[in-house]
């Protein structure tokens, strides 16, 4: 059965952007040469999850039919600029959306952003598996990956990678007693 | 010289204390027979600094007179409940005091918290070393333990440690481009 994972890059004090947006941080401390499995990550995934913020910062980054995987955009509007063949909204229960992409796909569901849509996969037990890229720096301030949850929630450490020249760390974490299937 | 360093245990989402106070997540995150570094801290150190409430958390759990290693209360209270001769009052400049207490010691200043304290040593550039503990749970609100910062602090990965039954990963950075002295 399909995995559902997510994964993203955060400062040490947990904000995934700067207050003024920037990216510096993020760009600065990547090392040429180091894997930080972007293209596994891409290779694993038969589907995207995303919120609609999130998709249209990635439409202006990589254009539209950058990627053909499907992908789901959980919005309540009635329209998509630039919405691409492969790209369908998406505005029902988060339940009935990862019970039909397992029907669709063998291969694993990516939750793509933003950090509501992540938190309400994690609220709902739906998610898997969680990647965090801890990058060494303080930001003192900006956006919050993590949202407020319902309850604890108990993970189970997969995978500790530690990048010696970048010193980025990635923390996997399973969830919900599930053991990586 | 002496390395000024700060440690603390932290969920995945980054808070040191539940909403409600509970310690359970870290208690039973902890696994008998892991050597998270307590007592290589407490013999590395030759001066406690930390803040009033923190003193008054760590007398109600250690009872006064447990250590007899110097500590400074960073407080503009008069007086403290029932301080011991190794425990002073400070209320002056930060930068002073650990110019004192590198006189005064050749072993390591520990700032204990509260996470108000050495965010303040994080911003004046008095702290060489952070540790986080980071605990394999969300717990999906309480006390962040990082403050705001005046600017961005870039870090170096000097350590980091996992530990295998717990999934507890110790991340040990320098600040400062201290190495470590």
């Amino acid at each position: 059965m399909s995995t559902v994972f997510a994964g993203m890059a955060a400062s040490l004090d947990g904000y995934i952007a700067s207050a003024g947006g920037e990216l510096d941080w993020l760009n600065d401390a990547m090392v040429r040469g180091e894997d930080y499995g972007f293209s596994a990550t891409m290779q694993r995934t038969g589907a995207y999850v995303m919120g609609a913020d999130t998709y249209r910062e990635t439409a202006r980054f990589s254009g539209s039919g950058g990627d053909s995987t499907p992908t789901y955009v959980v919005t309540h509007a009635r329209s998509l600029e630039g919405q691409p063949s492969n790209v369908q909204r998406y505005s029902g229960d988060l339940r009935n959306l990862v019970t039909e992409l397992r029907e669709e796909t063998d291969k694993d569901i990516c939750v793509f952003g933003g950090a509501d849509l992540v938190t309400q996969f994690i609220d709902l037990n739906l998610l898997d598996e969680l990647t965090v890229s801890v990058v060494p720096v303080l930001l003192g301030g900006g956006v919050h990956f993590f949202g407020r949850l319902g309850e604890w929630k108990r993970l189970t450490l997969a995978e500790c990678k530690q990048f010696e020249k970048s010193g980025i760390v990635l923390l996997t974490y399973r969830l919900n007693g599930s053991e990586g299937r």
